[in-house]
């Protein structure tokens, strides 16, 4: 294996994190392979090979394997089978056993209370009466959430005073589900941790995040979170790393809420990727969330996470891309686009980050 | 055209330069197309599509041209007949005329006296005849320069109290050349000038140079100078950008001098293309010199040049590269690689970026 330099890169997955994944590793002189399912791919267009083949197509997975020194990816739903078919060719990091922690709401969450650590009351839905006992149980409003193939707020829907329990229950698909309660939050935070394959840890700073329409919109740094927040955050990111025996870099995002004048933090969701809420890093850091993956699933020493400057991290949503020449002229200020040819509402078409020198 | 968005952008050169402009490119979600004759060329590992030909090869400059909206290049001494030959087909940028202008140093020194600024006194010699009557006027110690193809103290001679001319002649190949005055200087600094299509001016902070047997070691911001240089230099590499109506980023290489207790700069060189002086940028200031190349070249906004930290650039020459952990762990530093394959002393790896934020 050339794990240490001159290393292939496999990448699942060939959306813009996936792209940012492969710009990175670029930046430390190594090479990658993207593989993923639409013909539409940016990151297809920056690495030197591009495999358009379904996850479920083990001879173009068993090709790839060969290409690649080592696997990683750029989103959570993996099928659970690819991620198995790669592991037993070449390392797969991270591990396909995180994947499975967090493929799945209700064995996510269970694991977190594990540890000891918060999450909002949570009871698993399997069908139109476990719906009903549940909400019995954790009360209204609460969520109804999928237990897999979730995100950007999709695949929930919420349970209100009136809401009737079986159009809720149809509209998740009266999938295998989890029943959530709602949790009325001062803040959402989140902390992007890297594991090393020796067993380093580095977080980066707390974020704070603010989401329009269940799509993340801003990411600000520093949170102005409490400090006993912050410390907490940090420890938790950390210790949810090392409990999944972690290697690469992972989101975990956290709600801040008030009870009874005391400040708690939730734990809300883990993503087992490098996450939109640490794109602040490819301009705050010296090493970025993208760099940092690709040092951890190497072996490399990582990075340290500590920032050089304040920043505000703001996603440009569908039609935001269209007038770009004020924000591109602005000072302190770093402009991303992904690549992507059609722009549709809400899509995730770049991000901007506004850099305040700590100094200024 | 697509020159604002999802523009391909054709890149002569296929080194770390027009790797790092594709990498650039690339953040602004654009596509670029490298042509470039030698087999080992890191930047094909990270665009859409590369081209192996030769610069003579027309038959691959058209299918290049036709696949391109703009073509651009990582090196000053593509040959005048391939930019000419895409010139006539699509925007070449900068204009092939820039070209014409600093690949020849005869040239590049009237260009320069005509426009009222200080180089060391130079003549032109055409054979060992004129190389002769040139010492006799200029001097010893004085430096005989190949007219073109010179770089990192390649093409040229030393002509100090014993040297023979006709060897000095013979060790240049007796090629047209030039003998320029030895400057005694200071320091040697640089400043890298962006021009955009509509003729705004940005340019980065002055830098200090330090070489190691003719080649750069290090690149050090703020430089150090006194106001006064500083500000000459900055206005310099201002006015050569408009003189030679330029589009995109060059470099120009100055020397500070002491004259009976005066400062004085003299410009040394300019290179029509991205720097190695300029590699700081990419991590101590928001838009990096490459990014402001592709949005000059693209007729986009230039980015505001100031930097958000001070930095040393150190270049990783031959087997620098062999032991990078304690340099990959180190605070605020940045480490890029080129992905080249063979390791040969002397030959650019890569360089590390150490940023001091400015409020530290």
């Amino acid at each position: 294996m050339r794990l240490q330099s001159d290393a292939v890169i496999g990448i699942l997955g060939g959306g813009q994190l996936g792209r940012m994944l492969a710009l990175a590793a670029a930046r430390l002189g190594h090479r990658c392979h993207v593989l993923a399912p639409e013909t539409e791919s940016s990151a297809f267009d920056v690495v030197r090979r591009g495999t358009r083949a379904d996850y479920t197509d083990e001879e173009a997975l068993a090709r790839f394997a060969e290409d690649c020194d080592v696997v990683t990816y750029e989103f959570e739903n993996v099928p659970d089978r690819a991620a198995r078919f790669l592991s037993s060719r070449l390392p797969v990091r991270p591990d396909p056993r995180a994947l499975g922690t967090t493929q799945d709401r209700f064995r996510e969450k269970s694991f977190i209370r594990g540890l000891g650590f918060s999450v909002p009351d949570f009871l698993a839905v399997d069908d139109l009466d476990g719906l009903k006992a549940a909400v019995a149980q954790i009360g209204r409003p609460s969520v109804l959430k999928t237990r897999r193939f979730g995100y950007d707020g999709k695949g929930q829907a919420t349970i209100r005073a009136e809401t009737d329990l079986d159009e809720a229950h149809a509209a998740i698909g009266r999938q295998p589900a989890i029943l959530e309660a709602f949790v009325p939050f001062d803040c959402e935070v989140s902390v992007v941790v890297a594991r090393s394959l020796s067993g380093e840890v580095a977080a980066y700073d707390v974020t704070r995040n603010e989401h329009e329409n269940h799509i993340l919109r801003r990411s600000i740094v520093p949170a102005g979170v409490s400090p006993a927040v912050e410390e907490e955050a940090l420890s938790i990111a950390r210790e949810i790393a090392v409990g999944l025996d972690y290697v690469g870099v992972m989101g975990v995002e956290m709600f801040v809420a008030s009870e009874r004048g005391r400040e708690r933090v939730l734990i809300n969701e883990i993503a087992p990727r490098v996450h939109n809420s640490g794109h602040w890093t490819m301009d705050a850091c010296a090493v970025s969330q993208f760099e940092q993956h690709i040092r951890a699933i190497l072996g490399l020493p990582l990075g340290d996470p500590r920032r050089h400057a304040d920043v505000e991290m703001t996603n440009l949503l569908g039609q935001d891309v269209e007038n770009l020449s004020a924000i591109m002229a602005a000072r302190n200020t770093a402009v991303h686009l992904y690549g992507k040819m059609a722009v549709r509402p809400g899509r995730k078409m770049g991000h901007v980050n506004r850099l305040k020198p700590l100094g200024a």
